[in-house]
């Protein structure tokens, strides 16, 4: 009977499979290992205290609201402070512009539902965040995926993919995950500048836009949109949609993000909603308000930025340190990730392999690619704030030693690239 | 360019229509309204000092875990505790059994995923519960409706309707949402067993079946197919999914509900959940944990149905006081809805109208059912968890006034079924 149910599953369920992630920080758990596998944030920088008078004060005072059905938009105090918060950022949405989301994962499955026919294609870059392929793959998405180098998506190849007429565009322009990289001022405007031209919309994926560690704050493509494209206040008539969230500056396990957007699409996205989940815990929304009020949220925002710069430092410092030349990284100028190119023909799935018996883990790259193509393979991302600067160093240093390893088992025996796509047969 | 966005909608995202319910809502929402319109637990039964407690314990202790990313699945000891609470309804799950979803509202729509093809049909209960057909909706679904009597589902009417091969049966045993009818025990038996030579999979929904305020309970259609059916302690052979929810025994704001399938299945909405939200919040689920632990749920529960039944009788008495002999209605044995049958050619939307001149709201009946015909009009949801009972008895009198009045005109003009029906095109 149990095969039974599988062939009662529809076609979209059948087509989907589990996150290579998800089965990798299983084995990273082990308590010896060095895990940069995660995108976890730091838990010694979650403010505690903080929500802890906050759920108190909740209770106290607003618990028949708080522990009640709410509306599907979201609380309007919550979306007001996001409204608010999001205005210094260039960004003028109103509170009917703000539909609050149980994470941004929810962001992007409510988006895919919005907009993906099955069979649609989706412009992604390459790589680019698995958690949106996993929204997008179920709703049936094929893909045109452009490559990124360090300056973000390479905007010059954009125009041939957008002629083959793309749904949307899914853009991570801020210390993008999995490279790190971060998508430039030119390329923004070029970029927003193409999307209208062709009448293709952005959806400006932002979870870490905040946590910039060096330089300027570069304007999102939803500002650049509205200022030097269509140069009109007139949100309503914007080409983009933007989503972040408080995952990486309060707590992921509020399960808290946000979508910005013209009202006409919020009021769509929100009967989308309405079925998914009829709403976002009201009482983890007014707890993140609580927490996040009177100015706490940047405060604590320059602490996170503060220890996630030395974490990646030291990371930087140990990948100098330890790592052969004929490996290369990204210097991420935010965020929480780093990407390391290894060597054409090496395989950062074999290496994955090795790297857990020197008890340290990483996610191999293919998993951010849409085809799985030799290119795909030969890349890891590490995650940078989750542990300690010193494990870090030592986390790096035996990632090395499986690195030295396979680099000299490659110059050993002669090892053919499709051997190593074989292997993933 | 607001059109613009219109055209991008996906097929699926142009077909759904906002809730009914949603929209009156808002109306009913005024402050001297009476309302019988929501589904709302009464929020003066919300255990907030024990949920202070849990706050307080769960960041005290558990601050590191509770605030960080957690398994898609839930986490353990939540669904450990619910499968223990489950046996004593001889529902015999394991861990690997339960998966936390944010709310019954997405285990609805998990499993609308999971199953349903596009044109797929779905045998429903006519009324149904509506959140469940916003959800189906999304993916295509088409309807194969039954009607109910006071015994629940009409259980002689489908095996003709599993002849035109439904996907699955999606059944609502106790104190149905809206109709408040109970599924008999002898229907359960016949329908597990129609179900089991049909080979057609059963979604039970039973988000009330502790709210039992008379009676015995009666055994759930997933301990049937188990016990009666198959004769098999098994459960990864079973035939039913079974969900429920703490919305209605601790607080609906938490949004925390439970699928409990065989293991296989549980895998594969594993899947699909981490594309729809990564996972539920993990500081909720801590919370519910500590608040529900040490029998706290039961004692708790037992205060409820109290309350509850108390509001149920108090409306039952101010139907006999104030309504005409022509109005019929339900006597539910659980749950928070009476469903009211007005006399054939009356029109509960109609009705709706003259109710809020009388300052008093419910939900007209049609909303529940998935086809347009006369007898969908001549219905209304009535909730009675949410008023005290005094408010009971004069909200039920306001009715009774708006009821008459329309009774009278009834008899005044000549009023045709398809003038009704025109009314709502």
């Amino acid at each position: 009977m149990s095969t039974l149910w599988k062939s009662r599953y529809s076609l979209r369920a059948r087509e989907i499979k589990s996150s290579a992630i998800r089965e990798l920080l299983k084995v990273a758990e082990k308590p010896d290992m060095i895990s940069f596998a995660g995108g976890l944030p730091a838990p010694d920088l979650f403010p505690v205290e903080r929500f802890a008078e906050a759920c108190e004060k909740v209770l106290s005072k607003h618990s028949a609201f708080a522990l009640q059905y709410g509306p599907t938009e979201g609380c309007e105090p919550l979306r007001a402070m996001i409204a608010r918060h999001m205005a210094r950022y260039g960004i003028l949405a109103k509170v009917e512009n703000v539909l609050i989301t149980s994470g941004s994962q929810q962001a992007l499955d409510l988006i895919a539902k919005l907009l993906i026919n099955p069979g649609d294609r989706v412009l992604v870059e390459a790589p680019t965040y698995l958690g949106a392929l996993q929204a997008f793959n179920c709703y049936g998405a094929r893909y045109l995926p452009v490559p990124v180098d360090g300056d973000g998506l390479r905007t010059e190849l954009v125009e041939n993919a957008l002629r083959l007429g793309p749904k949307f565009m899914y853009i991570l322009p801020n210390f993008q995950n999995p490279a790190g990289v971060t998508l430039s001022e030119g390329r923004r405007e070029q970029l927003a500048l193409l999307a209208d031209q062709h009448g293709i919309p952005i959806i400006e994926d932002d979870p870490y836009g905040q946590l910039r560690y060096e330089g300027q704050h570069l304007p999102p493509l939803v500002v650049i949109d509205r200022q030097n494209v269509r140069r009109d206040e007139d949100f309503s008539l914007g080409n983009v949609i933007y989503l972040s969230s408080f995952s990486k500056t309060l707590a992921p396990g509020l399960r808290l993000g946000w979508i910005v957007a013209p009202a006409d699409v919020i009021g769509k996205l929100t009967q989308l909603k309405q079925g998914a989940d009829l709403h976002t815990s009201t009482f983890t929304q007014l707890v993140a308000y609580e927490v996040a009020c009177g100015g706490f949220l940047d405060q604590h925002v320059r602490q996170i930025r503060k220890v996630y710069r030395e974490r990646r430092d030291a990371m930087l410092h140990a990948l100098e340190e330890f790592f052969p030349p004929e490996v290369t990284w990204t210097h991420p100028k935010g965020g929480l990730f780093l990407w390391i190119s290894l060597p054409r023909g090496m395989d950062s799935q074999l290496l994955f392999r090795s790297a857990l018996a020197e008890k340290v883990a990483f996610v191999p790259g293919d998993s951010f690619y849409t085809s799985n193509d030799l290119e795909s393979y030969r890349h890891l991302r590490l995650n940078f704030s989750y542990c300690a600067p010193e494990q870090i160093r030592e986390g790096i240093r035996r990632l090395s030693v499986a690195v030295k390893c396979q680099l000299f088992n490659q110059s050993e025996i002669v090892c053919s690239p499709d051997a190593a796509l074989a292997n993933k047969a």
